[in-house]
């Protein structure tokens, strides 16, 4: 395959004079429309306008440009097998096609933009050639990202074509580009198919880019791969780059990711270990991630064994030797990594520390799914936070300062550990996590048991539960082991029970109005 | 708008003879091509050729037939802006588009299609038409499903047009068909960009059809939608019937399908009770369901409390009564329910009746999600099971034959459990179920609290645990509580002490080779 004609037109203008400039330097003859085909020109390389190429006017403000045979059989036409009725019709061969289109998700976020706006911006020619060329791949090369003009060029100038592999490799990113397209028009137009408006459009499209293939899934006997958005939208598992240790599991990142979105619920250093996919130890100090550490470690140790340590902040050499020393880790992961920290964990080859970037304050407006066999539930991810000012007292007895502090820190936690969830905290550390039960008992029995098998003190600590107590036994049951300031959403119908039972026993208790569950 | 020009292309031929007749008898004039314009020629309805009104041969085996300005102009034009023009270049209106894209899914997936067969069905004149009439949706009307013949005939036939609303629905359904039609062609090329090709492609597309709103999501501050696939492989939640009850919540689904994904994997006659995304009670019983269901309610009655109840056979009137007489459920699910049973919960107007269809034996193969902050996760469904064959005795004593039917029977409950699971079995009911503990040791101390709560006996039950005991002490422990019988993976690289340790209590214990992790 030689390039002897190009077709031009392209929303994102990075590098495309260059890229045009060395097409005809190399004898390529260029063809383009609109802005491309001005800039272009305007760069003084010899250019020729589609209109004019193909005797046809551009017309209705350039609804109807390429839309026409010479284009399209210039594209479509196979070498070998069409050659005649080509110059029969005066068809010339178009060899490469560099077009991309604007993001309509881009066009649709600026303000003001009407519905009308969003329709008109909706490409129709852009498309039809990039799918033309795609298909026509055994003789055709469409390239559709700016970041790919280097290596076709230095291609091209290597061998005065594109080979198979190259092409086929372009024809596919194509039709991702063009999936992508209609994808995102269909999920905008969706949601107005009613009045008013809906959040969730009538389909649900999405894309995922693959970042790896996984050597297995959940389970060895199932296939798996990661994938991640095009453009994430924060710090997370899916931005985060491996420095060192063995290839993520499934289970690895399903337990980072955990990890890592409660380590970022808190603002002073803390420290989140994750097994199968609950917290096991979380804690906050001002002495800093270290101390941090040792604390959530004290948890459970049981439990970190094997476990996934997340940081809010950069990982320090010392810890890094605190935790090598002392245990078996399978992923570490932090804002950032320092270069003494990963001489350090350099001795455990095996242990995988990632590095994703600082997160902002502000948590993104995000979707969460859940599979099911034939569906797919899609919600606004929970990103609800209560600060001090949304808790409402409900007993005799207000929390105090300090309480309020392990209340806050102890409901942070229960949002990410699986429903029913139950917290004990003291001085803004776990000192028990009931987790995933079929009953609110269960998951305090639990937290209970945890604190005494770690030799952690309950008396004078903190409960939070991720939803409301259904009877007063929850709190006859938390007085009796020590707890004394209590966290949950109320509004149960029982809720004047539960709050006479705390008073009963001297408790604090406050209710945040907001429920977490997370199965 | 008034449709004097219909152009017709289908690959789907459903009903078109008889709209192209309804359509000819309005006094539409109709373009075609290929096989649709000879099917409605030879039905004796007046139709010009594509070509013919063109002036341009089709060419190419058909690959330029209607990338024509005569055409997209015909169909982009803007009524009332573009008049001049059109009538300048001797363009007619398009005021009709009829055209549908075979599905590519079913093309790649003929046995021997190969990749140049792939390729040569990719459609680019259809979607362009189709495009382009769904962007001049303000004039121009879109069909694309033969569904919607009827209705759009109807409009027509009573107003000689299509309201704004019609058009924009319609056009909406368009992107939607060409966004699915990309994302197809995505996945199945994307797979093929290496050697050898991979299971999962370099971008993962995915389309879902929006079957309800929720009132909110997990939680109430979430907000949530429920999506189907455009066609569910087999009987689900996604197909499943609602007959009676409040609507269905975020929970409830992803409750009911846990549950009846559950049940599926019982040939006798069975019940599973869910709660919080676990099962609390599980059982098998020759008697039927009401039975099984007496059973599994036995397990956890607590936890059985507005659980989610599914069977694999109809449920029947004695059933129905069982249940509403004794207990507060918010679902119901079974392949079919008898008019009888619905009479039963009639009383109870709340309770959420579900009907899914009958399931086949044979699993279909699916992929599972699970979402990650700017990622996602995709493995194939854990579709994985074990029969009494796969069994490796690894103990002196080997498992009765009683004790098998309960072996597999806990390993197939294992499975539903989050991890870790411990499940503890006999008769065919479950006695005990640990669920979501960060520790195996925890899970088997819970189903034993479970047990005893319940008032069961542990002893000469089996005992099933999704993943391999890293030491012994899990098998001390279940010795002292009663188990006679164990079902695990095994490849602990402690096999040797833990099969030492079954020996020294004089289990039985066998290996299935298969991990369940379910997080």
């Amino acid at each position: 395959m030689q390039v002897t004609r190009a077709l031009l037109s392209v929303s994102d203008k990075t590098g495309i004079v260059d890229f045009a400039r060395e097409l005809a330097n190399l004898g390529v003859a260029l063809l383009s429309t609109g802005g491309t085909y001005k800039l272009i020109k305007d760069n003084g390389i010899p250019v020729q306008e589609v209109a004019d190429y193909t005797g046809f006017p551009e017309m209705m403000d350039g609804r109807v440009k390429t839309l026409h045979p010479k284009i399209h059989g210039g594209i479509l036409g196979r070498r070998g097998t069409d050659d005649e009725v080509m110059t029969q019709h005066g068809i010339g061969r178009i060899d490469l096609v560099v077009v991309n289109l604007y993001p309509f998700a881009q066009t649709v976020a600026k303000p003001n933009c009407s519905l009308e706006d969003a329709i008109e911006n909706i490409d129709i020619g852009g498309p039809t050639m990039v799918r033309s060329a795609a298909k026509n791949n055994a003789h055709v090369g469409i390239v559709v990202n700016s970041t790919d003009y280097s290596t076709v060029l230095a291609e091209i100038q290597a061998t005065g074509g594109l080979s198979q592999n190259t092409r086929f490799d372009l024809a596919v990113k194509a039709f991702e580009h063009t999936a992508a397209y209609d994808g995102m028009i269909a999920n905008y137009l969706g949601r107005l198919v009613t009045e008013p408006a809906q959040q969730f459009s009538r389909t649900f499209n999405s894309q995922f880019i693959k970042a790896q293939d996984l050597r297995y899934g959940e389970n060895p006997h199932q296939k798996a791969a990661f994938y991640v958005e095009a453009q994430p939208k924060e710090a997370s598992i899916a931005t985060a780059k491996q420095l060192q240790g063995k290839e993520l599991s499934y289970n690895n990142i399903a337990d980072t990711d955990a990890a890592l979105e409660c380590v970022k619920s808190f603002v002073k250093p803390a420290c989140v270990i994750v097994k199968h996919a609950n917290p096991c130890g979380v804690a906050v100090s001002l002495d800093g991630i270290k101390a941090a550490y040792d604390l959530a470690y004290q948890t459970d140790t049981e439990s970190a064994f094997g476990g996934i340590i997340a940081f809010n902040r950069e990982l320090d050499a010392e810890t890094a030797k605190a935790i090598v020393d002392r245990q078996f880790v399978e992923v570490i992961i932090a804002p950032k990594v320092s270069p003494e920290a990963l001489a350090v964990t350099a001795a455990k080859q095996n242990v995988r520390v990632l590095e994703c970037g600082q997160w902002s304050a502000e948590r993104s407006q995000q979707l969460d799914y859940k599979r099911v066999n034939g569906g797919l539930l899609v919600q606004d991810l929970d990103i609800g936070m209560i600060t001090e000012g949304d808790l409402k007292v409900v007993t005799k007895r207000a929390p105090t300062e300090a309480e309020i502090h392990d209340l806050i820190f102890a409901w942070k936690v229960a949002k990410f550990v699986k429903s029913n969830a139950i917290v004990y905290a003291k001085g803004r550390q776990t000192i028990g996590i009931g987790a995933g039960q079929m009953s609110r008992v269960n998951s305090a029995r639990i937290a209970a048991i945890k604190a005494e098998h770690a030799g952690l003190q309950v008396q004078g600590a903190v409960m939070a539960s991720d939803a409301f107590f259904p009877f007063r036994d929850g709190i006859d049951n938390a007085a009796k082991v020590g707890i004394s300031c209590v966290i949950q959403p109320g509004g149960s119908m029982r809720d004047a029970e539960v709050i006479a039972a705390a008073d009963e026993h001297g408790m604090a208790m406050v209710f945040t109005g907001m429920r977490h569950f997370r199965h």
